[in-house]
Parts: C-alpha cells; structure tokens; sequence
C-alpha cells in the first residue's frame, strides 16, 4: 500500500507541433516543475520534442533519453520502449514524477502511447493534450480541417493506394501523414484522382524552413515533419 | 496603399477545450495584448470561448459578441456572420487588430471560419491553433487516437446512418462530434454494429463536472461539449 501511494505518476506532455509558444500553459508549467524527463531519440539523433520545450527545461534536471532505432521491423523498437519504460519505472517507484515529452499531442501518433500501454497498469498516468501537426498545418495554410457536416480523416500514408482512395474519396478533408518515401507514390495517386488541385504541402509548420505551398509546387522529397491536407469543398464554411 | 498598410489584422485564436491552462502561450499573450476582442454567442448565452480566456482579458478590452441563433435553417446564422463580418472590418480599417476567441482550434469545426471567409480578401488573417476537443477526450480517457498505420475519421453524428457506419467500418479510431439530438440514434447504430463496448462517452473534458465512462454507462442526454471516441484496435500500441 505505502509503495503505491508514494509512487510517481507518469506525465505524458503534449508540445506542440514546433514553435515553443504553442507549448500549452500546462505543458510549460509540468516541464518547469519536472525532476524527471524523458523523450525519444530517433536512431541517436537530438530529441525533436526535447528541442521544443528546451527554455522550460531547468538545469539539473535528470533525462531518460529513449533511443528508437530506425528500421522497419518492430521488435527492436519495441526493445527500447521495453527498457525505456524500465528505466522510467524506477523513477516512479522511487516516488519521482516522470514528464515524458511528445512532439504535438501524445495521444495522436506519439510514441507517448507505447510507454503508456506498458507501466499504465502499475503507476497514475496524466496526459497533457498538445496542438497536432494537422491543426498547425491547417492554420498556417489557411485552410478549414472540418465545418458543419464535414468528415476530417487522417491518414498513414505508409497504407496501400487502396485505402488511401477509399479515404479521399469518402471525407471532405483529409490529412496524410507520415509521408517519406511515400510521398511520390502519394502524389500519383492524387493525381490520379484529380485531386492535386485541392491538396496543399506543409513542412515544418510553424518552425523556422516553414513550407506551406499547392501540392504541385511542392519540392521532389518530403521530410518526416510533413503532412497534406486535401480539401475537397472548396467552399465549405460559407 | 496607406489604408491597406495601416489595417489590423484578423487574429483567430484556439483557447483550446476548456481548462484555462490549456491555452498555449502564444493564445494567452494574443488575447492579453488585444485591443479588441469578438466571439461568437449562441442565442444571447454565455461565450463559452470567452469564460475559457477570462482570466487572460484585459480591463477595459472592446467586446464584439457575435450572437447566432440557435435555428436549423442556415440563413439566419450567416445574416449573423455577416453582420459580425461588417463590426470587425470597421475595427481592422481603422488599424485594429481583432482577436477572435474560438473554442478547441480554430480551423476545427469552429466559427472563426465563417468570418474568416468573409474578410480574409480583404484583410491579413493569422491563424494560432489550439488544442482540440478530440485531443482532450482522448487525453482524459487515456485512449490514443492513432499509432503507425491505424486511421482516424472525425464524425459529426449530424450525418445519416449509413455514412456514420461507412466510416466506424473503414477507421480503427473515429471521435463522433456535435451528438446533441442524435445521441440517442448514434447509440443504437453502435449497438447494431457491436461497437458499444469499444466506445467511450466524454463530456466536459478538462472542465469541472468532466464525464468520462464506457458508452454502456452514459447518461441519456449529451449535452453539446460531448464526444463519443470509438476505439476498435484495442491494443494498436504495443
């Protein structure tokens, strides 16, 4: 019993999609106040999450960097959240709040989900909701995501032809992410279904190199901080 | 060239879903610095954007409540944007910036996109995003919303039977928004696909009087800041 109640809560910290003021007021505050970080490297390279919130980072804070491989296969990933969540365990049974960092909201696409599924059931788990790439891109270009009976999708574009048309098809709007190698196989098949018209490149919304132009003018390749928004009712929101 | 140099600027602002502390700091010193504030109200109640941004409103701010009444005919709803569209232009001709209290984010189903169609020819308009309700809900019912390939669809339970179960087949997480009336259909429909026991019901989030509870234990009634998250993979994480 005494064990439990003296354990630490892990902290699941949503910071935006880029720019450090788009940090939510919890979010700056749970960073300021943390003894404990940790966030996920990506084949060893500097913590994108960890780079947004830096100016709340206090000196002589202890960090649990989770260094992610970069290869297809799963279990090796799964490998380093399974000791990852051992290192964080220790803190917490210790008594120590851990505040993990998640690049936009830790719920959507994070890797916040794959520690959470694995000390949830041993320890209190808090989730501070982050602004989503898709709502950055979406104010940077402009353009409404959804408006009365609108249907907003977002969608993996690591998923077949198939179910990305079946998507576009469907949704007045649509956000397509994770595009990398995907993206010229992406970009044919909009064209294919004569919707590069309606389909806007965003890169690095809101950060510095911001990219925000028409589908067909956008550069040959797309880093991983990119996303399309398709909007097919040109007028939806009048 | 002089008027059109010397013109405010249209200022949409996300205050995210609810709790006050879910603003992000650009959001804050947005509405601190305001001069002149507009928000939309439903049929003479409250703002619920502008209870959200309260304690960040300064003395002596210029108000622009933009009243829409609460009638299914769209008419008299766009007389009402139009009307509000003409009291902001006076603002930002003069050299005003306006800010624009939304609730959750802007481009998210959110007023702000009525007015922005209306002035935005005319006028610079920028755009903060904010955290949104879906984001909230899933934060406060510790449920992802998307991990790797998994798909997500964002509903409102406005659309007729068919399409909502076309998108419940087709995504491994959907949020259903705006239940209102449509509750109670909604929750037969799910009962038809035998999807209940993979639904969560959340109302309020982050507010006080916060309601979070499988769908099976729902109250009868949804009030309008309601959302029912259907998450089918149970365990798309690991």
């Amino acid at each position: 019993m005494g064990q439990v109640e003296r354990a630490g809560t892990l902290v699941g910290v949503g910071v935006g999609p880029g720019a450090p003021d788009l940090l939510t007021l919890r979010a700056a505050r749970a960073i300021e106040g943390a003894r404990v970080l940790a966030y996920p490297t990506l084949a060893g390279a500097p913590s994108f999450a960890r780079s947004i919130a830096a100016g709340f980072i206090r000196e002589g804070v202890e960090e649990v960097a989770i260094d992610i491989p970069m290869i297809p296969a799963r279990e090796p990933a799964q490998a380093a959240y399974d000791t990852g969540a051992l290192r964080i365990a220790a803190h917490l049974e210790a008594g120590r709040d851990v505040v993990c960092l998640c690049e936009g909201d830790p719920m959507f696409y994070g890797s916040f989900m794959y520690l959470q599924a694995r000390l949830a059931g041993r320890f209190a788990v808090e989730v501070v909701p982050g602004v989503t790439s898709v709502s950055a891109a979406a104010a940077v270009a402009g353009l409404p995501l959804g408006a009365r009976e609108g249907r907003i999708a977002v969608l993996p574009a690591t998923l077949p032809d198939e179910a990305l048309a079946e998507g576009l098809r469907a949704h007045e709007t649509v956000a397509l992410m994770k595009l990398g190698r995907h993206f010229p196989r992406v970009r044919t098949l909009l064209d294919g279904l004569g919707l590069t018209g309606r389909a806007t490149y965003v890169e690095r919304a809101t950060l510095a190199g911001e990219v925000v132009r028409p589908l067909a003018e956008a550069p040959a390749e797309a880093p991983y901080f990119s996303l399309i928004l398709v909007t097919k009712d040109a007028d939806p929101w009048l």
